[in-house]
């Protein structure tokens, strides 16, 4: 232990400078004017992982952005970490919402500011950087795999094919990812659970051109009112959400697993401080923690029609659109709720509209178990960086791809995650924390050292 | 009548060159980068009704954009004629539905396609033209004053003001403007009646970052959510308005009011084909003239929040807007409706969201008569034209400074309108039938004759 921490102490500059190279590339995989971003940042995480000592890296091309893999095979007989994160980020905007700019990384009272701070440039980054140390001390327990995708933001979608056509040289005996938050740094956590992702833009027509609000107001369905009543008619006065068939699948919890669950540290007032709201709000006869963690959500990301420009247009539009997200838990299946939601949200569509619901992406909710040797490892890592046992939490966020490797590569996923859920992972100022970073390189050697012992 | 129809016939090629001038100035009032292009487009106008044949023109400084005026009197014993008109014009997007720039007229089967080829321009330039007609051919039957002014679609801000400090300047016997629709080439008509209005802004905050709809989704109001629930609850299921007290001043019309105005020609299953609509839409138990005429509406103008870039973001958003106009009837009046929403909207914000209203500008509606002797002028003049005597309509657009001129000035109006309601009045493709303009100037030099014979 002493040794990491020492190589941590000794190199802690270098791993903030070669961070801070990775934030500055605008790798934005939702909008095609950063292709060249994406691209680049691809050419240098391949670099970084030759650097740290990885033998067959390469750029895989793939239909979308590429996937940069890299491997350590140290000794068939030890198992296999397969480390996964992604390069790619959010969109930046609303930018004027920025402290500092979002490609610029900027410290402040110990936080370093970037799009892709803690989402997850800075969580991957990590294992380059403990990988390092591993390799040139000598310290490789195991033998080492590494996945870093670009599209992670925008649905993983060639990911799948990547998987499906390399599943010997993925094989391994546990997939590593941080890309989650524990509670905080005297509470560390380990997410065993996911929720699943089902995505969809939809567009309500009216006439077939913008109208002047005048002549035509009062005579002809406006599709920005249409909208707006079928989106408030998609949660009822619980805050249920009303497609018929929604809740089928769900998996309910045990009093006692819901228990568990609320005996995580929260603090109402303080939450809703950070937040600026007066008033929590969500599904009746749930506490935020479960609200949250193990309840299927609805949310409006975007909405827009009409003139949004500056000062005031009178006009009835033809056209208006929503970006509508479902988070999902075990056992609802992705596919399955986007096609009820199509149906629901096309049947509530009055006959002056016409309504087009277009899927953009999916992932499956997941649950990690808590007995495997991994999480133990995991378990005796942090509390050994941590001087405390980290409790098991639910995540409310989706990674659809810890669903996809169990299905298409047989393997479990232990999620390593350093973030804290104040880090505006989506937002502007999104923030990862030195300490976190720092502890997170000391952390994972002793995962790999750990779960190299308890496999034997 | 022969003389005007030779002298249009042998200046038509001119005057459409003319207007095409007038057309190409970007004169967007709502858009402080289209500053230069007002300003032009008024010194143009000045110079056009110099060469006209106008005395005293002066571009009238105002705290917004300028007022053009310029005047003829020929005989102080004559009646005097005011013509307004505006040369500003709305916004031209959403851009990329245009088939041909908005600023660069283009004539296609016989219309002049251009923002601002029927509202205003094409309209008020056909008085400049008329004009200099009765000027140069000795044919001016009463005196006559110009105000053309450039905030119209902005809501006139600094007309008011400028009224009541000219009223002497401004003093005449009639406001002629043409601003205004007919029913179509077959059947004219005079539009004896307008909308009044009451634009707001509203603002719904929730938490005061963008969030992870992941991490936070399902235990913060989502405030896309809240605007679309509070949207979708200002009009019932019959479509009738729920804000308290909105419909307290509505005049409600006669059985024989409605009948007469229910007489004007309309075909539901054109009109449906036209806006490309499956079924109209609007309050119960009135029909589509009632709707358009002689009903309050309130219309969503735009609706803004989230991320609405290209691709998915899963974000819980911290702010949604939406532009909400009400179109008004006699007797309602603008600021009590204002004030009527504002406390409503407010109302009905759970206090999971803060709400703010910001009022944008309105007017008030207004009743022309159809007794008077300008009103049997327009009559004569139109009918001579078009070989049919027109019928009286009620417009729903709004021109607020109509109901201003009267309180003001104490002077009536006259709604000569030549466009048709099928120009795409603040739409993309906006149009105005040579026909229409060339008629127009044909029929004002017969208002002004009609107009002075009735008045002795």
């Amino acid at each position: 232990m002493q040794k990491i921490k020492q190589y941590v102490e000794a190199n802690k500059d270098r791993f903030l400078e070669e961070l801070f190279e990775l934030l500055r590339f605008p790798s934005v995989s939702a909008d095609p004017q950063y292709k060249e971003g994406v691209l680049s940042t691809a050419e240098f995480v391949a670099q970084k992982l030759k650097d740290a000592g990885a033998d067959n890296v390469e750029i895989c091309p793939t239909a979308g952005y590429p996937i940069v893999y890299g491997e350590k095979i140290i000794d068939p007989s030890l198992p296999t970490v397969l480390v996964y994160g992604h390069y790619d980020v959010q969109p930046a905007d609303p930018l004027e919402l920025w402290e500092t700019p979002p490609f610029e990384p900027t410290v402040r009272d110990g936080k370093i500011y970037a799009r892709g701070a803690a989402d997850d440039k800075g969580q991957f980054y990590m294992h380059v950087k403990a990988f390092e140390y591993m390799v040139r001390e000598n310290e490789l327990a195991c033998n080492v795999k590494f996945m870093i995708e670009g599209e992670e933001e925008v649905g993983s979608a060639n990911l799948g094919t990547f998987v499906k056509e390399n599943k010997e040289r993925l094989k391994a005996d546990i997939i590593l990812i941080s890309d989650t938050s524990m509670i905080s740094m005297e509470t560390p956590s380990i997410e065993t659970g996911l929720r699943g992702l089902s995505y969809v833009e939809v567009e309500v027509t009216g006439p077939n051109r913008d109208l002047h609000s005048g002549v035509y107001g009062g005579a002809v369905a406006n599709p920005a009112t249409i909208l707006a009543k079928m989106i408030a008619s998609l949660h009822d006065e619980n805050n249920h959400i009303t497609i018929p068939g929604f809740y089928d699948d769900v998996v309910e919890l045990s009093a006692e697993e819901r228990k568990a669950l609320n005996e995580a540290p929260f603090d109402a007032e303080e939450y809703k401080k950070d937040l600026g709201v007066e008033e929590l709000w969500g599904e009746e006869g749930f506490t935020t923690i479960e609200r949250t963690g193990i309840r299927p959500t609805l949310e409006v990301n975007g909405i827009w029609g009409g003139y949004i420009g500056e000062g005031a247009k009178t006009v009835l539009p033809s056209k208006a659109y929503a970006k509508i997200s479902m988070r999902l838990v075990p056992n609802q299946n992705s596919d399955r709720i986007t096609e009820l939601f199509k149906k629901h949200f096309e049947s509530i569509a009055p006959k002056s509209v016409k309504v087009e619901v277009k899927p953009h992406h999916g992932g499956e909710p997941v649950v990690t178990p808590t007995d495997s040797i991994a999480y133990k490892a995991a378990e005796k890592a942090l509390e050994e960086t941590f001087n405390k046992k980290p409790i098991p939490t639910r995540g409310g966020g989706s990674i659809p791809i810890v669903a996809l490797f169990e299905k298409e590569l047989g393997i479990k996923t232990v999620l390593l995650g350093f973030g804290l859920d104040s880090d505006n992972l989506h937002s502007p100022n999104e923030k990862y924390g030195i300490e976190n970073y720092l502890k997170g390189i000391e952390t994972i050697p002793l995962f790999h050292k750990y779960y190299a012992e308890l496999s034997k």
